[in-house]
């Protein structure tokens, strides 16, 4: 009964995408534990980038600085 | 002090509906373990149905199969 | 396919009384939300008291104060 | 590598405001416990008040009670 | 910057099969999104099994109901 | 009411960090968004470092490839 949460940025993560991330997730966790699929959650939150913040800075600062080097 | 987080797919959860999950889920806590309800906290996050995932399948994918059996 | 996560203080919480949040949650998604209670999760976190903060005071130095008034 | 998760109602929080809390949150964990910023996370989740309960009613109604006494 | 919360059950899971559920969720991420390694994180919860419901009842219930059909 | 959660790995933490933690998180949430610290609630994780992954490593692994570059 594995619950798996992923949080990324949203930034146009496509349907195709989302589904690519629940099914291999899930068959992560029915190889590595032997977990039984049909009670497997997967759940993805997709985060304002403004609201992600690494470094001490929001994501798109934080960017900016690591291409300018 | 209970924190208590409610997540389903967001399809239409009426305001009456959201209330009556934060009463429920408030009093739940207050009658089992003697939470006083002043210092409980509900929060209800919505999520898309393409975002969540069960038996490693996108909700709407996972909701035909089991239709059509 | 609801998630419920139930945070609460480690205080001697009996396997009885997380039976009872687990229906009790459980049921509430059921009756509100009409969700099937096959899946629908509970967890319960149980958080230590000196890791819980409310009022910017750890629990214990919160409860002090609030009884000595 | 902290990971720290920051949720408040959606009532208008402005791009300077989340940046000064990423900015304040990993300054806290630097401070506190010597942890690396560039490995730190800060998430902003804001969630619509109708969806925030505390004292088993929704933020809006807990305010007006409040307000009135 | 993706982050990841894996929860399971706390059920004798081998330092080698975390080692393998961080890697494969990275490598998940780094595949599907194209994310940087450097900056995923992966954080698994293992739950005691009291603490975790499904269906309304605690996981070793649930699991004897199911077993004997 | 902000909800703050607070992920560190599991490595001795002290009683005075964790009320440092609070102390912080709250007056940061006062001073920004001019929050009532009475419904504030900081919550710490410690997180055995086993179970936290980055760069697809377990953190044992991980540092002591940083260390020897």
């Amino acid at each position: 009964m594995p619950y798996v949460n992923i949080r990324v940025t949203r930034e146009g993560v496509t349907p195709e995408q989302k589904a690519a991330l629940i099914d291999g997730a899930t068959d992560l966790l029915v190889r590595v534990l032997g977990k039984d699929p049909a009670t497997t959650f997967v759940i993805i939150d997709e985060v304002e980038i403004e609201n992600w913040g690494v470094a001490g800075l929001p994501t798109a600062e934080y960017r900016r600085r690591m291409a300018t080097g």
